[in-house]
């Protein structure tokens, strides 16, 4: 059977197993693991980055590189609620890589990693005959901040925490040969996490997650884990200016790539009515979660329709 | 600068920084960082495997590729005396690689999760144009078996856990189109971890570590973070029958195999006089450790010279 018959999704159910630990709270399928520490939760997580499908060395400068690989990882311990806390880093590298560019690599590893007080302990420095880079994160959270993708009620509104949509649009504006606008480039090399108001929304939010595959994917987890269903409203979807001008550019629809494009490292999660006041400041609503029965649908143009995609590895 | 200029381990000194938490006992630059958790220590390891450089599919049935990927992390925290906890896996498929294949990838690596205790509690899959797996592992020890690189003392005998150069042997024949003899080609595509008897020495061993990069490169490692010199006597290296023979068969020589080859997955470990009764079973003496001033020497036929080396990755 070849993979992209079952998708990365499909794939992961087949190579799962349940852990043996009871300490084992989320284990493989989740994007971060949670295992019970007495009263605190320790969170782990990992993503791979390879040269030619993550990343293209005359795309990015390499701090650029060594940033995003920090950043998408710390992102995956931000929407457990959580704060990260030891890195390992493994890399490999080609021979036609120079000393000053593995510098510069871990220059940017470095920077994200001090501004989010993350520990690199240790990693693999390899060989191969292409570049990649592999974090494992640990982090630590705590009864009160942790949130898992599986906890939403239905009669929870759904937020994100930003626009999205543009790192695909930086990403097909850099495959078209286009050199701007540079914002939505930006965010496709240099994504920021949100680190900045997530610790905050987990004490309100009853399920949150990160956008790495395209919000479409990210509320079907939400969905599917919690066992309920819900409605996203396409026009509430929060674009930036940028992205609907590289999307005309392009003649590509930008809510596409806010829906299946991924790599925005937004938040999105869903609060109950009574806490919504409270993070009003952190996201806009974009649809409401109801029973399991009513789908996982998106209200668009066209009337209610089903909603599916997210980015396909495969 | 070209890497091979500066090597893996000038590389690491380069990229490498001390950790801002206390609790940091070792670092970046050891294959296994250590946290102090209360009373016990918290170990941290992470192997990455690139296909071309580190198997090749021809030569490797896929549940090999995933029991060494296991294996290998496993005698990383076997060599600080520890035991295995969870494993966080990261796949980079390509397009050409089946279900079914990725599938036997993963029976192998539970077989060795499970044989060791192992729970693999999450990962990445991703695409790639080469197949890529990274494992990071932690384990857990407590003060009486943690067993570091740096505390070999002046006068401690330098044992091996069994016979060495077998990987390398393996390796060679492969590369030489020889199918025979099978065992180095075993040991190269499908190497033990020796969880064995890794917790008894280190019960009584000053220092230990795993033959990943050959004999001279691990006494080397203990050598340097120990502050001591050393003299390893070549002839009583342990090699097996067929590791010679595979010598001779390529015209090379086993000992540098043994010295220089690596992914022997065997222990290297020094003990105190004293001690020594207790872990003879565990070993064959290959040396004697002394004063700094001695400097890291091998005694051959030729008389006591400088011992270089090690497995090049660059």
């Amino acid at each position: 059977m070849e993979l992209r018959e079952i998708g990365e999704f499909g794939l992961i159910k087949k190579i799962s197993r349940d852990a043996k630990r009871k300490a084992v709270l989320v284990g493989i399928g989740d994007d971060t693991a949670v295992i019970r520490d007495g009263k605190e939760f320790i969170l782990y997580t990992t993503d791979m980055m390879v040269e030619g499908d993550h990343f293209r060395k005359e795309w990015s400068p390499p701090e650029k590189i060594g940033r995003k690989a920090m950043a998408s990882n710390i992102s995956d311990i931000a929407a457990m609620g959580g704060m990260p806390e030891y890195a390992l880093i493994s890399i490999s590298l080609s021979s036609d890589v120079s000393v000053e560019y593995v510098e510069l690599i871990y220059k940017g590893i470095y920077e994200v990693a001090d501004r989010y007080g993350v520990d690199v302990i240790g990693g693999d420095t390899t060989h191969g005959s292409l570049m990649v880079i592999n974090v494992a994160l640990t982090g630590r959270t705590d009864e009160e901040h942790l949130t898992l993708r599986g906890d939403a009620k239905p009669g929870d509104y759904i937020l994100v925490s930003g626009p999205l949509g543009g790192s695909k649009a930086g990403l097909e504006l850099l495959l078209h040969g286009y050199q701007e606008p540079e914002k939505p480039i930006e965010k496709h090399l240099d994504p920021r996490c949100r680190m900045d108001i997530a610790r905050e929304i987990s004490i309100y939010a009853n399920a949150m997650i990160d956008v790495s595959d395209g919000l479409a994917s990210e509320v079907c987890h939400i969905c599917e884990e919690s066992g309920i269903g819900m409605v996203v409203e396409k026009e509430k979807i929060p674009l930036d200016e940028d992205t609907i001008r590289a999307a005309e550019i392009l003649g590509m629809d930008p809510y596409e790539f806010a829906l299946n494009g991924g790599e925005d490292y937004e938040l999105v999660f869903t609060v109950p009515e009574e806490n919504l006041e409270e993070v009003r400041d952190y996201g806009t609503i974009v649809g409401r979660t109801g029973s399991r029965g009513m789908g996982i649908k998106i209200r668009d143009e066209r009337g209610i329709n089903e909603l599916k995609g997210g980015y396909v590895h495969f």
